[in-house]
């Protein structure tokens, strides 16, 4: 199944979406809708429909509690870097309202100088889950959709600590749909691409990823409870701007399209 | 004037403390009852008061929207270990549910073997503020409290960034009271103390902090809204278990007591 988050008057919506058509339901967003679904449980309909191409699509999950990222995740550009593959995943963080919908403008920050994009697979939890083995870990998962963990370059190096070049708000977009687990097969081997005004920058299969989805879950559940509508963005693949000679960055009028096979696109314009 | 968050059956409560009483108000919690007060309103009083030493007491703020870390802020420290001192805070998040109240136990996960104290001065966020000047940004805080950001050292230094560390659910104890500026000046220059079994690991002055709270909010500020509840840990003195020669780590049935001039106490028992 695929689910969106819709803008409503009513403010967010779930819908499930059928061909060209969202089906509404009873339900905040796309999150709950999976959560609901990973449980064998189904929101009830609203009885209203909207064409896909008409609706506005908000974040598949809308107000996570958290949202956990992961760096250095992709075994290929590891390697390419002269670096040995990490015996843990790199943790960092971002706050909920870092999140932008699929087709939200990027703000660039008047003072950030390098911003930067990063094309990622984002798992949504749809399961509370504490100490999860791999099974349990892997079970947990309502569903993928796509991110760009768009990074302020010059903020994330000011310091040892990422953060300050990734909290930003509303900085990230993520959409436009949640996929359920069983469409794509885990997200074993999707391509994922990013580019900017039509040039690809990245491109990469998440085959590639060190630490898989179910390993993350795993991973972070030893820390906390993992929580329906969690977010954990699970890395970047090479051909990032700030890893260019000459370096790049995004500018005003840029677009910037992310995608995934077999989930979907961001399309997010630069603006200043 | 000096703000709780009790626990009731019906839930959290916000309340002022008066002497050895506290005075229910309608409100959730301290930062609640704080970030009124910066406003020049008063939540009313519920008709009910408790004991103060009977009171089971939670953390001031029980769902902030964010909590926010700053790393290598006290400057006698930073220049005792040879470093130069920095021009930007190292900041680093933890999730809200890593708070917990001031004399709830410290559960040492089993997964951890190096568990450490770090005594710091809380900031509460009482008004909302994005870029905020100086001014601005200091009348913005609802007030000062004591946290302990208890780090599981072992995980914080398993890759370059220390979330795994930070994060860990109910490890944060935070309280016992929410003072307003008024009454502590701001925190200008107040003793910071933490013990373990009777024994002191820690002192120095909030006046030794590079970035001080208004600073702190400032430049928090420029990347995201700040909004009531929110929390910034101003980062911690010398004196840590993981600095000394031999290390020291918590373990269980430890007393670890943290305890700043003119706000108050946490009392927290380490268990398993």
């Amino acid at each position: 199944m695929r689910f969106v988050t819709c803008s409503t008057v009513r403010g967010p919506v779930a819908g499930r979406v059928e061909g060209d058509v969202v089906v509404l339901l009873d339900g905040a967003d796309a999150a709950a809708a999976a959560s609901a679904a990973l449980e064998g449980t189904h929101l009830h309909e609203t009885g209203d429909t909207v064409q896909l191409n008409a609706a506005h699509i908000l974040s598949p999950s809308v107000r996570p509690s958290r949202v956990v990222c992961v760096g250095l995740n992709y075994a290929t550009h590891i390697r390419e870097m002269g670096r040995e593959l990490p015996e843990y995943p790199t943790l960092f963080a971002k706050f909920p309202d870092a999140l932008i919908g699929p087709s939200d403008d990027i703000v660039l920050p008047p003072e950030a100088s390098s911003v930067d994009w990063e094309a990622e697979l984002a798992v949504i939890v749809g399961r509370s889950v504490r100490r999860a083995d791999a099974a349990q870990a892997r079970d947990a998962i309502a569903g993928y959709s796509v991110a760009n963990d768009v990074t302020m370059r010059d903020w994330q190096y000011r310091t040892t600590q990422w953060l300050a070049g990734k909290a930003w708000e509303s900085s990230t977009p993520l959409g436009p749909v949640l996929v359920t687990p069983d469409e794509v097969d885990h997200a074993a081997d999707l391509a994922i691409t990013c580019s900017v005004n039509g040039v690809e920058m990245q491109a990469a299969r998440t085959s590639d990823l060190l630490f898989d989805p179910g390993a993350l879950v795993e991973y972070v559940s030893i820390m906390m409870t993992l929580r329906p509508g969690d977010v954990i963005l699970t890395g970047t693949p090479s051909g990032v701007g700030f890893g260019r000679d000459p370096k790049l960055a995004l500018g005003p009028g840029q677009v910037l399209q992310t995608s995934i096979e077999g989930i979907g696109e961001l399309v997010n314009r630069c603006t200043v």
